[in-house]
């Protein structure tokens, strides 16, 4: 758990007696982290919340960390500046690592553009719980979609740094899913994660 | 949830679909966040994870965020500088304030020295359901435990700003509850903490 980059000294890591796989035993289900990425407008938001329905139907703990809510709270103090965005990006990780500690699966939804944050928030989950999604749709469809005008206020200049217009989005490599909203209605799409999930043999 | 301080434009709320009634009900218990403080080796971190055994023994959801352990993840970025600790608080707040909104009980387990913090932290909780516990002790005893030799240093120059050496501890005016660890041992500790969320409706 030590890491060089830790910027404060005299801390000790205290293990807690409660492991998650005492947790997930309670639970009845493994936690995970699936991480939606794609373009403003893919509809990724819409679709975790959709999957988190599902889970909880099935008396899943859940959690779904939103681009756009978790900004009125832990990240209210960062704007959209590179370095606001990969630090927004850190800290709802680090969150979703920690609901992971505590046996709950999470679903976050952010565009978030940049394959080396993403790589990051991968990287400190434990092996085989993290299920990046890849929620495509072509740019046109999401500019159509447009569902708080942010395109046009792209297209007008008024926001810039705008992801798919004038700023780059990274697809995803190796996605372990990828799902099309483009093509496919909301429930197929939540079907693919459920199943997914199952075959991983996090739910049942 | 909106706030004259949040520092991005162009975003809205989304409110998920399954609320923290809904949670709430599917766990079998009320969310809260017990906020432990006081100072360094007054016991706060040992007491939380008893508390945690005790309510997890109940089928309880629960997290411990710890003041120590944290630091290595989402709030690695920080030191203890005076902006550097209230950042690290409110991030702290922020978090707890996310599991209560997944129906979980947290535990955080940190020196929150000034009351000004801890005061935003339960001003973002919803009405009842933040429990300010002061983890009271003589700084004589929590100097003499000193499980981390870190008064040692203090008191030897090595570490600046400690907590009731050469930085102060702004003792809680209207906490929920006031354990002594001074005088009474762990399990007495624990089941005052325990009897005053029962009280309160918290669990059962």
């Amino acid at each position: 758990m030590m890491s060089s980059d830790v910027k404060s000294t005299n801390i000790t890591w205290h293990q807690g007696d409660i492991t998650r796989e005492a947790r997930e035993k309670l639970h009845g289900h493994q936690s995970a982290c699936v991480w939606f990425t794609g373009l403003s407008g893919s509809g990724q938001s819409t679709l975790a919340h959709e999957v988190e329905n599902q889970l909880f139907a099935k008396g899943c703990w859940t959690i779904v960390l939103d681009g756009d809510n978790i900004r009125f709270g832990l990240n209210k103090n960062l704007g959209f500046s590179p370095e606001d965005r990969k630090e927004n990006i850190r800290r709802i990780g680090e969150v979703a690592k920690l609901f992971s500690e505590a046996g709950v699966i999470t679903m976050t939804a952010f565009i978030s553009p940049y394959k080396e944050d993403r790589d990051i928030a991968r990287e400190i989950m434990p092996e085989g719980r993290f299920f990046e999604v890849y929620v495509e749709a072509p740019l046109d469809v999401c500019e159509e979609r447009d569902p708080k005008g942010l395109y046009k206020k792209a297209r007008a200049g008024e926001i810039k740094g705008f992801t798919g217009i004038d700023a780059p989005y990274e697809a995803p490599e190796k996605p372990e899913l990828v799902v099309n909203t483009g093509s496919s209605d909301l429930k197929t799409c939540a079907k693919q994660v459920m199943d997914a999930l199952m075959k991983a043999g996090i739910i049942k």
